[in-house]
């Protein structure tokens, strides 16, 4: 096996040089930290009642779906998942998947042939990229939140029917999409937006209910949604929720929900009971964001609209020192950099949690000013 | 959204006229059936140890990981898994994704670059073909199990580097690959053989470490394994097997793994225990074989490798009309139609478990003899 065993070593030298090695490392060993780096936004992940609604749903129906959704690993708790997401964004229909990274591959693969156009923002995530690699459409990628060059591209396009792909939240910058203006354009232009919001559900919009609902824009027959279980609601899996005619074309051609085992029961009854948390605590919601206004201040940032922060940094070193001096003073944070970046440029990523307590973020904030010699 | 909602109309009529609709039920709603259609072989998804060890580890860890396993969301037991099936299977190295299918992307994008050729047999699962398009290589797909087709596309290749993708137990027609041939030809020709034991895990070698343990080909340079959590394990998610530098390589590379949430701590937990029991007890590999065996003599086709027996069948109407006569006689068994068998072949699938009563696997056999009028 030379071959593989060389071009392996070379890859590896190539990481090693660069300085971009990436290590998994366990993050539950050692001394307890402030988390701004994870995404579990409100702390639902270790919310009793969410625990518990896993660990009954474990000993109820299984540690496993034990087979596709299609055969015998639809549950009755799939279906109330699916009727409680639906219910709570305000869009007539769900489907849940295994991952976010599943429904977003789904979703435009199984929405894009050979005569269709799809317009891709240059920051969508890789499971959107991905999506569009596996799709039959032509992709044109177009600059960030630049409405008008969607406009360009769907207005010029020669294929019967277009898709346009963002991220509601950006996961890597923070920021937000006009989605207002792309809806609209998508209207216009007899185009569908496929949104992911899986950074702005728990933490944007009236209660949580993501950018989307805030707009007007559920349930609207030009608008899907796709969402993560893994991040505000604290478990795993993700969903599409779209229109029930979408919902059935993704139940008979989506590959990556056909052909995969259906979600645990565990992760999918923890989904569900994260969303009834959610709704008797809208608050929690605000909360999150209220963190990310101190922490952005702290950083000298302006306030983002969900609950992730970038911090603009010199460079890759400077930012990985900030990484392990926050970890010294028992900050967990993180940071993007070349080639990750959408830009080139090194940023601390940091991401805001409802459930700190007041002296937690007081600390943050301390440290985060000192960091930055602020 | 008028284009979109007449494609999806269309799609929809075309599906209805040719009898080719599916949907998705709740399985546990309705009497109690013998389940001969879902991939827990093993019963382990409702084993008292599994799903205890699922609910301890939500209570312990929480629901989700909330984060990249490469940002805080790996966790101890995330590395005692890895080393609990590198362990078992006899490979150097694990790498545990969220899915299956996540695993089969991973490895073979980030193995294949435009310098690789991709051999695919033409059975191999649907992650393994998105896999394929995911990556840059050339692919190749030869006839099933044809090792001398695998040997042609290896030699005459021009690229640098080549894959074999395979599965060791096929998932649809349940027989097995000639594991040592494939390796020997990989080996021989320079090239890396990507095994999915997906249904060998759990069902076939001793004690059910697989086909490639079976033939001495555990952790050999030039071979990997890819798994899934979700079927003998009862549990949810997938790993790699390789030698550390694959590992270290799709840590590195790999998109599915890199922008995707870690595997939620209950399904990791439940795995582990799952492969604790397995090896405790390794006659429940030899029990399901057993089974299997007794439902394929019912039958009246050859004992299968693994736990997955086909059944040719007339055409899909008469598949169709089985499956909804077992489902009154109280089995659970599945088919497959066009388009979704590879040779337009309609069969019943069913499944053997090792944990079905002598007389729950007595009173099955009476039902398909009756069904099949034999
Ligand atoms: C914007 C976005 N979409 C989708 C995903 C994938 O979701 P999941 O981790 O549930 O696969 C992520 C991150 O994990 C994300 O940040
Ligand atoms: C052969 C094979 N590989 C991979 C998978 C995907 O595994 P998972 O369901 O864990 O995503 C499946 C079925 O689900 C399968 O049958």
């Amino acid at each position: 096996m030379s071959s593989y065993s060389d071009w392996l070593a070379e890859r590896a030298a190539a990481r090693e040089e660069a300085g971009l090695v990436r290590r998994v490392f366990p993050s539950d060993v050692g001394g307890p930290m402030i988390d701004l780096a994870g995404n579990d936004y409100l702390g639902l992940s270790r919310d009793p009642r969410v625990v518990d609604a896993a660990a009954v749903a474990a000993r109820e129906f299984g540690a496993g779906a034990g087979a596709s959704r299609l055969v015998t690993g639809t549950l009755a708790v799939h279906e109330l998942l699916e009727a409680a997401l639906a219910g709570f964004t305000g869009f007539p229909s769900a489907l849940v998947f295994s991952t976010g990274y599943h429904a977003n591959l789904s979703v435009v693969a199984a929405l894009a042939d050979a005569d269709t156009l799809i317009v891709s923002d240059a920051h969508v995530h890789a499971s959107m990229i991905d999506a569009c690699r596996l799709s039959r459409g032509r992709v044109q990628v177009v600059p960030h939140n630049d409405v008008q060059a969607v406009e360009d591209a769907l207005s010029q396009r020669t294929e019967a029917r277009a898709l346009v792909l963002i991220e509601t939240i950006y996961s890597v910058l923070g920021d937000a999409a006009p989605v207002a203006e792309l809806a609209s354009a998508c209207e216009r232009h007899d185009a569908l937006l496929v949104a992911d919001e899986a950074h702005a559900l728990g933490v944007c919009g009236d209660g949580g209910r993501g950018l989307l609902h805030q707009a007007g824009l559920a349930g609207a027959e030009h608008v899907i949604a796709t969402l993560t279980l893994s991040k505000s609601l604290g478990s795993q899996g993700g969903a599409v929720l779209a229109v029930p005619a979408v919902r059935e074309h993704l139940v008979n051609t989506a590959r990556p929900f056909i052909y995969d085992t259906g979600l645990a029961p565990a992760a999918t009854a923890a989904a569900n009971e994260a969303l009834t948390v959610l709704a008797m605590e809208p608050e929690c919601a605000s909360q999150v964001r209220a963190v990310a206004g101190r922490l952005a201040d702290a950083c000298g940032v302006p306030a983002p609209e969900g609950a992730v922060l970038a911090v603009p940094m010199p460079g890759p070193l400077e930012a990985v020192a900030a990484v392990d001096a926050a970890a010294e003073h028992g900050l967990r944070i993180g940071c993007f950099r070349p080639p990750s970046t959408p830009d080139g440029i090194s940023r601390l990523r940091l991401t805001a949690h409802a459930h700190l307590s007041d002296e937690e973020v007081s600390t943050a904030t301390k440290v985060l000013r000192e960091l930055l010699g602020r």
